[in-house]
């Protein structure tokens, strides 16, 4: 007689019971255990001494002149933006900035806003939302296939480092995209979400700068901070600039205490080191996965340039995605499959999307050789 | 010979120059200077000792448990909210819980979202902006009335204190709105920017407690803190509450440190001291405004219930409400006219809204000094 009880088999075995994700591989987040507590502290214990009693009140909604000067001269610095405070829109993140360049079209008349065909399923939802149709435009390993943009009046691309492909846009591609904008009056509009994140090399200067009037260069403390600073910002064209800032106006912005926080913590020198610390580690990260990878599962094939906090990992010969992500998920394992962000047209082969960025140092090696071992398996 | 250089006629007079607003009583604003620093710091600094890092990743749409529990809490005792946190919205302030509802409702099919025939111009065009009609339900000195509304598919009302005119919404009004919803299924939108502010009685409930399931009660820390924090909440019947959070998730929130603070800053009850405090300062405020007005402007009456942070002065008989506001600008004050808020429907005599609650203690004698010289010419 059988002295277990009866258990259905799904639960049966421990290792495939559902279990709390010990190991998270989500693309999207920095390592959350490595935000500069003490200097943010710092540098909001002193917006809060310094900043005038107006700032308290209702906010600019441009964002803070201290925010918008000290962004400029990081962004021209940093990335090779054009940008001048009065050009900067403060915003809550990058999908805040997204729906309000959405409504900002809809209401000049525009019909639809395309979104590169791999992407975040919260951006093209956020174009969907204002109310714009979401055409998609093809990606292959050099990011977005630009010569085919035609009747779109704006198109969101990832020109850095395609997410989550992982190519940088091809030179020929970004020349092609910024003459159909000429040529259409389109609006390109550039997520440089991690564009400070480059390991191979210095990284590619922002698309923004071969056409400023014509581009929105999109920034964010998402990825170099915390996403829950719930921080970006927008570098607009001249004459995008006021609709965008009306449209703010209604759609509610950052804490201007925070603001000045940001804007401290970029003057101070603070962002620059925190940035600088987190790219020697996550460039470790991706080294450290990458090695395992070869070592451990000769038939996956990291794709994508050195840059990031993500990688695209593609399955051996036979293997599917779901069963690759269900396998990952027994050993404690969370990691999207490449399908999850497709939106259309021709589907790329069979992978994963590592976010080799997400977890805390403890919790990485042994997060890497447990996507190994399911990957092996 | 003149030796006096000649001066246009319009810059000759130092009395009617352009000067820089040293007294402002703009309605709308708390007086910043009151902000309770040292409070917030401390609230700020323990949020980012205590907070899990998960509290730094992506925000949970909804706002942190921790402040929609301080927030259940804090609504039913203070305000007689129907409350539970897992109806409760955190959001950017309350314009941005409109334009968040207003997207709501178009989505669903809505058409119109009525707004009060007198209120703030940024609320209506939040509504406008998410591509609804925005009809005008008139006003008088006992709030809207209700029984005018009819195929409407949601209305914003200010029941505690009508913004601007200052009634409050009389309880045969309550009925009806509350009966229009339930017969027509349309929404009623409360918002309660200065519920906590009464004067002269206990506040009266908020309305949401007589129908939660019709009812989205709108709350804010704008009025009792401090606009820059940008954090206000909605509490929502239990069929809209998911879809504002779709919403909300496309349109940006505050920062999760802060939102955190606030919770901790409600807990330890530093939110209620500062809420007495305040309405201790603003009551002598309105009181010393009214006796001045008294002594100095017999013509001129103030309307409206003693409550919350600014007066409506109807004017003495024959004098304008741009005539008013020009000669107390000549005196420095900055004050706005009735009229400046009326979006449609009969017009309520002339009259300037008084924001007593704006200036520091230090300028307050002195702008109504001059406002009351600005009256009385």
């Amino acid at each position: 007689v059988a002295e277990r009880p009866v258990v259905p088999a799904e639960t049966a075995a421990p290792d495939v019971a559902p279990v709390q994700p010990r190991f998270d591989l989500n693309a999207g987040s920095p390592d959350l255990t490595a935000f500069p507590r003490p200097a943010w502290l710092s540098a909001l214990r002193r917006a809060l001494r310094e900043a005038p009693a107006e700032a308290l009140g209702y906010a600019d909604p441009r964002g803070r002149v201290e925010l918008r000067r000290a962004l400029a001269g990081y962004l021209a610095r940093a990335r090779g933006v054009h940008a001048a405070p009065d050009r900067i829109l403060v915003c809550s993140g990058f999908t805040h900035g997204v729906q309000l360049l959405g409504l900002t079209l809809r209401r000049r008349g525009a019909r639809s806003f395309a979104t590169e065909a791999y992407g975040h399923f919260v951006h093209h939802q956020a174009v969907a939302a204002s109310g714009l149709d979401v055409p998609v435009v093809a990606v292959d390993e050099h990011g977005a296939l630009t010569e085919l943009l035609d009747g779109e009046d704006a198109v969101l691309l990832t020109p850095a480092h395609q997410f989550p492909l992982g190519g940088s846009l091809a030179p020929r591609r970004r020349l092609h995209a910024v003459e159909w904008a000429r040529e259409t009056g389109g609006l390109l509009v550039e997520d440089d979400y991690d564009g400070e994140f480059r390991y191979d090399r210095q990284p590619l200067g922002a698309m923004q700068a071969l056409a400023p009037e014509h581009v929105v260069y999109a920034g964010t403390a998402s990825k170099s901070l915390a996403p829950g600073l719930r921080l970006g910002w927008l570098v607009l064209p001249g004459d995008r600039y006021d609709e965008a800032v009306a449209a703010r106006e209604l759609m509610g912005g950052p804490s201007t205490l925070e603001q000045l926080a940001l804007a401290d913590f970029i003057e101070s020198g603070a962002y620059d080191r925190q940035i600088r610390r987190r790219r020697i580690a996550y460039r470790n990260r991706r080294d450290a996965l990458v090695a395992a990878l070869a070592r451990e599962v000769p038939g996956a094939r990291v794709t994508g340039i050195e840059a990031g906090l993500h990688a695209v990992v593609e399955l051996p010969g036979g293997v599917s995605e779901d069963e690759v992500v269900e396998r990952a998920a027994a050993r404690g394992v969370v990691v999207q499959a490449l399908s999850e962000y497709h939106h259309g047209g021709p589907a790329r082969p069979p992978a994963l999307v590592v976010g080799y960025g997400t977890p805390p140092d403890h919790a990485f090696s042994g997060a890497v050789a447990r996507l190994c071992a399911a990957l092996a398996t």
